[in-house]
């Protein structure tokens, strides 16, 4: 679900200077536009020099590689998921209901995954037998594990969180979007009720 | 979930004579029953002879490979699962309420991880980009499907169905009983838990 070995929000970056992080993120949040306007295939090294206006050195110095600036761009984007969930303007932010946080978190999650899909997907392929017990996922976990707990989920929280979570697998809501034919407003919509029912009050069993 | 390219229940061996396949059938329990007296790594072509009373050329002739063999045997292993949540008895197969047809279905699945928990997770590993397309996944889906139909659940049926499935996702069954520490009939409990709240009545929204 995350990004090949994303560090956690706020990790330093020792050995960059300022201008060069901010020339990274201005080279990453093209990147990233490209994607969104043309799709994966459309990110090449050269394609993202001649949009950054910089020379075809300056990505290879700064990035090494395609795979390399792949693992680049999902590190950006998982970032800037896990800021704003965690310091962004509710509801995604602190401030709304955790029901309404937790509906919030998955809709931006889709987002996410339908514009960036095939890096997640090359992610979760590349990392699959460590997936769970990555830094990554365990931070999702951990707020999404507080958010049940305030919203007073009942049963055991871990394996409630690991749950919510497995609904937002990214290679799974590319097979809804690409091969069931879902948008994403239905899978949100999904995602909502199903949260709805997990946390709401139980149900009475016939 | 599934085996790598794990026929269909029902699918012909056309080239098996009868005592052919009776031999592989036998072999095969064999090979099981070493898994679960000794875990994955017992399992080599040397000692499935030796259990077996049989060569060892015809282990190799059978299965190719000890990678072949493990294909082999998660294979079996699914097919004994098919035959039972189609055509066994009950809860599981046929002639409890759907409900209980699907507790019973994670349960057994849950077993069948636990036992066999690395023959599944390097099948899901290998199969990483095609897992949701594959048949073994899709029979899985039908049957879901038709129970939570049948219980009455609402929503987009294709969804809840991924959901329900994404629960008992091998790889992560095995992080939660080897990382996280949870048993089987923990995680059992939390599975019925889980379908309760899925099918059962929607809760009132607060």
């Amino acid at each position: 679900m995350l990004g090949i070995g994303a560090p956690l929000l706020g990790a330093p970056e020792p050995t960059e200077r300022a201008d060069a992080a901010r020339n990274r993120r201005l080279l990453l949040d093209t990147a990233q536009q490209l994607v969104r306007e043309h799709g994966v295939d459309a990110l090449t090294m050269d394609e993202l020099a001649k949009r950054a206006g910089v020379g075809k050195g300056t990505v290879f110095r700064r990035f090494g590689s395609r795979s390399g600036l792949m693992r680049a761009l999902l590190d950006h984007s998982e970032r800037k998921y896990q800021d704003a969930f965690m310091f962004g303007p509710p509801p995604l932010g602190p401030g709304a209901p955790p029901m309404r946080r937790l509906v919030a978190f998955g809709r931006a999650r889709l987002l996410d995954i339908e514009v960036e899909g095939e890096l997640h997907r090359a992610a979760e392929i590349s990392e699959a037998g460590e997936r769970y017990t990555g830094g990554p996922y365990n931070l999702l976990k951990t707020h999404v594990s507080i958010l049940l707990r305030e919203a007073g989920a009942a049963g055991e929280i871990p394996l409630l969180a690991d749950t919510v979570l497995a609904v937002l697998d990214a290679p799974l809501v590319m097979y809804q979007m690409r091969v069931l034919g879902y948008d994403r407003v239905q899978i949100g919509d999904n995602w909502e009720a199903f949260i709805e029912r997990i946390v709401g009050p139980r149900p009475p069993v016939e």
